[in-house]
């Protein structure tokens, strides 16, 4: 029983047979195989979401299942009845889900009980599936491998997003610079536990900043300086600084975060093939300006819509023999 | 690319093109194409509505389609994300789109930029699906055209579905009669821009009474003088007085509209073969007597039911080649 | 036209008819029959449930129709629109109608007026689809009847699922022993409702216990003393002590209802080969213990599995011919 519910938990290998199955659902769209005929899938969502929601309903279905959509209202995952009871009354209905909740610990229980393919559509701690969309994304524009390249993401660092990237950036060997003030870092446990040795900074880096080195010859860069990170980069990344259910410390997070936005002058420090991406929703005038936003725009609504094709790819994946 | 967002976009000709499917469609229920299939529509609510939703989800259904269902929990329209960006996301994955929401220019947003067909399934301005079925259903029963026949709308006349009426009656050539007090009366401005003159009063008409004439013949007249406009009146059409939104001046609504009833006596006062109808949900005792409504329940569930024909009509017609 | 409305109204030959159906949908998971291909039925639900409406969604599907969901956000049962206008608008768009709601008599408006067949997925009366389920899965089990065998209701005797039991062993003839402190325990008038006469106490009865005799053999025993009720029993039954909607007199409930719990020492008191059955969600450590939960896992989650099976089989049994 295969499941996806991080990047940490997948190989190089399985992130390669996940990846090289999109083009052909990409190309293919409502022509190609139907592997989920007669099954149902549940989606199981305690935060809504328009993209992870439409994505999946449109994906499974195109694959041939029928979807119940459950949310917070509909299903209370890990409150009121424990994880292990609603994962094996549903694991004998539907034949997989795609849970989207808060602690990654859900996902992994019901996964292990409900005996169904299971994917972590977003928590607290993981974003596998945006992640793999986003690498998807550039190596189809770049067409080019990611391996070697500069990501630089922009913004919170210290949250599920970043996080993702970090694991993919240790298995598949690029640098990954994460430029984010002190409070918005992840921690040298986290750099660590995805395979990395804290080593010497690199020459010509600012102060302040940390270096972590892996196997793969992946580097993660961990500084505030915004400037240096986006300097040569392939890739510049950011996200919301105020995600659902941070609207409590916003104020403090526009505060803190005011600064790390891509806009026109963050862009021409990149490479000048540079991609710039979104994980969405968008907010003008905060994390990126309207001019880059739009400027990007068929890279950034192209980067929305290949979470329908390589979703369509891991669950192909995680439903083959 | 064609969209239905409103009466006043409508041509005469592109109503007729999809009045004159309504009957194949109504007559071969679960025996007619199905042009939709391999699609998926999403219905984007940010009211909710039984009628206006069941009627959408089974006729796309029964089109062939996959619905996804999106209310104001799961998408906040207009909200949060710009309708451009919401726009070009759905439409990467979806194929065509129903919308019911509060502005009409979101509608007409989501239209613009999402590249799909889309329909509007309620605003502040328009209803046209409900207009379009209220023609119909007029025809399907007296068996005969609108054209020239006299409509006398009873209520709360400054509202989307009295602006769908002037519209029609702007564009079909028939005489509407808008009974209402003051302050729920539509504008000069609407009068004119569905295309017609103020004018002269008619001879015998109340005073307090405007005239509007346009050029395919049709007069809308709005007068405060219920048993005048009810008077040989065709049809009797009512709608709820507070509807959805507007519970906080509900008082001040029932004061003001207190007496705009149709009612046994108000039937007498129109031609013998008068139809009611009532776009639901009913108040008796309130817009309607419950007598009434029971004695025209036929016709009432019959147009009720004819939303479902006539959308699948208006589906047909926007992806037709 | 057939609807599954309450266990009350149903027959002998009715319920056999109905659990014959089941073993084949069972066993041909994904190959039976699909006799409602074309149509589309509505889920009409005023409270969350995750089991009732994943083993409704999913077993529909299955058996070919499409399914909307409509919750109590989308539609108001009985509140706002009489029930009899939201009867006659369903009624002529969609093909049949599943409600879980409060009052019995929505669901009996509601098929009354519909004209399409009306199944009861719980109200505050009943809630047959669980009882015909829970006798399903004892003879499954036992692979004998139920008839002449000893059941034990423990905790609130007073509500819907105890009710239904009453009248399914007034009709197919067993014993049904009721284990609930005084102002838990149903009726005299409910005993006497579904056939029965109130009857001298069996010998050896603990005192404060109520007796009452049916014509099919069945005896229903209403006592607070669980150890006797329990003693020889073939299944021990319970369900939560608060359900959705009493959390106001939570406290109290826990307080009155504390003792009445299946637990190692009680089901030792049945029969060596009792089944242990809850129709969850369950609460460790008030109605049951974990170890007896997890004791009897395999039978609990067939048991709530076997919804879907049976409930497949109360759908075919209304649309057959």
């Amino acid at each position: 029983m295969k499941h996806l519910l991080s990047l940490e938990s997948l190989t190089v290998q399985e992130m390669d047979a996940i990846l090289e199955r999109v083009p052909g659902f990409k190309h293919a769209r409502g022509r190609h195989e139907r592997p989920l005929v007669g099954q149902t899938w549940a989606l199981i969502f305690s935060k809504s979401s328009t993209r992870t929601r439409v994505s999946f309903e449109v994906g499974l279905r195109e694959l041939g299942a029928s979807v119940i959509f459950l949310n917070a209202n509909d299903i209370q995952l890990g409150r009121g009845e424990p994880i292990q009871d609603t994962a094996r009354v549903l694991g004998r209905m539907v034949h997989g889900a795609v849970i989207r909740t808060f602690a990654q610990s859900e996902v992994e229980g019901f996964a292990q009980f409900s005996g169904i393919p299971t994917i972590n559509a977003l928590t607290d701690e993981e974003h596998p599936c945006q992640i793999l969309t986003d690498i998807f994304t550039f190596q189809e524009r770049r067409r080019e491998s990611i391996r070697g390249k500069v990501v630089t993401y922009v913004g919170d660092a210290a949250c599920n997003v970043p996080a993702s990237w970090i694991f993919a950036a240790a298995r598949l060997g690029f640098e990954l610079r994460l430029a984010a003030p002190e409070g918005y870092q992840p921690s040298d446990a986290l750099l660590q536990r995805a395979g990395g040795t804290t080593g010497p900074a690199l020459p010509g880096v600012p102060s302040g900043t940390r270096c972590c080195y892996y196997p793969s010859g992946a580097k993660v860069i961990v500084t505030p300086d915004l400037a240096w990170a986006a300097t040569g980069a392939d890739l510049l990344y950011t996200d919301v600084w105020v995600s659902m259910g941070k609207e409590a410390e916003s104020a403090d997070r526009v505060r803190r975060l005011k600064g790390y936005q891509i806009n026109e002058a963050l862009v021409k420090r990149a490479r000048p093939d540079v991609l710039v991406m979104h994980c969405l929703p968008a907010y003008r005038g905060k994390e990126i300006d309207d001019a880059t936003l739009e400027a990007h725009a068929d890279t950034i609504f192209s980067e929305a819509e290949n979470r329908l094709h390589v979703q369509k790819a891991i669950v192909d994946w995680l439903v083959a023999p």
